[in-house]
């Protein structure tokens, strides 16, 4: 087992916890030969959960956790209080080096809070944001924050501008990711003041080599993809992805209601399923994986709430891809180079 | 001419000036009578539309104004020194009492500084908002500010919580609007700071009887209409309504390339047209006419920089029910009741 990445899962998280989140950790184990995962939460539940289903041999284990952590709760608190709960042991067996990543879909506060505390930020990483990749129609552009930082400040913006971009060259191949900065208008002079002071920063980096900033990133143009990595504060990144899916939800279920609306239509409709289901295929979340939050010691993949085991497969195998790509690594060499 | 309501129109703002404007105009006031319209622009340009259209004689009248303010100018510094264009000189009609409304599709930023210092606020409003009526699953919903004010205060947020409640009795003849606040999630710890600081005031505005306040409303919920009221900083506003645009426009340019992709889709499709525009026709934007400038001694309303024919004809309606509804007059009285 030792070349195997070792994900520690919070089998507790999520509206459809432990059952989707052990569906999707065998599914992971049984497609991959690099990855082995701790379960950590209820073990009656996981257990229960694991019957009937096959896997390798040594390729899951669980760890008894008898506390949970509510969407709810109060993020400090449960993860300062709540030593017994699946997220606090699973992020522990991350800190003790028993696992190399760390994987939920429950309380987004929680796992920002815990990851900082319990894991702990690589030096010179002001305030880890949540990194999530968005689907566009050319394809993928990473959002950064989409939420972890509600307020924020410019100097948070530009180092979440080069964290982004070290994500995007690793992972997505992309020899020079284009910044841009979620903004209402395309001028340089629109925007409030957060962005107003986080503009020259950004450019300065471009100027350095550091980054490529194309400048203004409109919201509208977001679902089109102009730029690959679009950075703002945690409250506007979670609007915008929030806005993105449901609108999303809402169209389809308009269209569906339109679809059933006569005779003449449901014919038409069953025509077009087949096409229609791959144009919007791309758009479905659980393709996803997950938002990794950047600028940790080991990588913490928060999954959406509604994770299923789609999800929940990706995500680990974004962990390795992760792990394989060293980009912890990488942050901290160019953290160090630029004495940040 | 005397009982018609006089409508300053700036036939030069926006993308399909000035053809589209003269032509909204021109069907606005041959579809109802109590309306007349001051055409101000570039006389020969606007002479040269109206030519073959034929209205009601005395209806319209042009104002010559020869210079234009642009969507890149800085608005400040364009209502300051562009005397002669046709904003300016549409904003003057209404202060001078020779028309009762304006309306442009030009430069945001310039329509609320000119609305501001031409016009001039009502007494006891701090910062007047776009309060644009979007689409929802449900019907629709009041969201402002859309971009007047991009860093607002606790307090500004509250004043608009009331400025919408009255636009939504008046208008919408709703008795007890429901008032939510833009937020990511739907717990009252939730949010960024000025979310978090609005929140007891308008809960206090609730409790007076002011208002009915509902708590957060999640972007997610915007597009399905759970609230009839969506107050936030113009900002995030602005992002909301450019990301619902955006994200409609991106998933229908999808759909229609899948339903061209094969002849089975494009036979398929071509049986659920009908009910698909008749599901998605209420999500049309120019059914909505435009974002009001609440709070200001007499209307302004800001139409898309993309408006045609058919949203500025909606626009000219929305100025006559906002004239007869006496708008202006309930928000005077409401701020001097509370000495706001």
């Amino acid at each position: 087992m030792a070349d195997r990445i070792r994900i520690a899962a919070d089998a507790m998280g999520g509206d459809h916890a432990p059952e989707q989140i052990v569906k999707g950790v065998v599914d992971a184990v049984n497609s991959r030969k690099d990855v082995s995962v701790i379960l950590v939460g209820r073990q009656k539940g996981i257990e229960a959960c694991l019957q009937n289903l096959s896997y390798p041999e040594g390729t899951i284990r669980i760890v008894d956790a008898p506390d949970v952590i509510a969407t709810a709760d109060h993020p400090v608190e449960a993860i300062r209080h709540k030593k017994d709960s699946s997220m606090v042991r699973a992020l522990q067996l991350v800190k003790n080096g028993e696992a190399d990543a760390f994987i939920s879909a429950g309380n987004s506060g929680a796992v920002v809070v815990g990851g900082q505390g319990i894991i702990g930020r690589i030096r010179g990483v002001q305030r880890p944001p949540f990194a999530s990749l968005i689907p566009t129609k050319r394809g993928s552009m990473l959002l950064l924050d989409c939420g972890a930082n509600v307020d924020a400040r410019p100097e948070h913006l530009a180092q979440w501008a080069k964290l982004g971009t070290i994500y995007m060259q690793s992972v997505m191949k992309l020899e020079h990711p284009k910044v841009g900065i979620v903004n209402i208008g395309a001028e340089e002079e629109k925007g409030n003041s957060l962005v107003k002071e986080t503009f020259p920063l950004l450019k300065e980096m471009d100027e350095r080599g550091e980054i490529t900033f194309t400048g203004s990133c409109e919201a509208r143009e977001i679902p089109f993809g102009t730029c690959d990595i679009a950075v703002c504060d945690g409250f506007t990144g979670n609007i915008v992805i929030k806005m993105y899916e449901g609108t999303g939800q809402m169209l389809l279920s308009e269209m569906k209601k339109a679809f059933l609306s006569d005779m003449r239509s449901k014919l038409g409709a069953l025509m077009i399923k087949n096409s229609l289901k791959t144009a919007l295929a791309r758009f479905d979340t659980e393709q996803y994986g997950g938002a990794p939050v950047l600028g940790l010691k080991s990588l913490v993949v928060k999954m959406h709430g509604s994770a299923k085991a789609g999800e929940v497969k990706r995500a680990i195998e974004q962990c390795v891809e992760f792990y394989h790509e060293e980009i912890a690594a990488k942050i901290t060499a160019y953290i160090e180079n630029n004495r940040l």
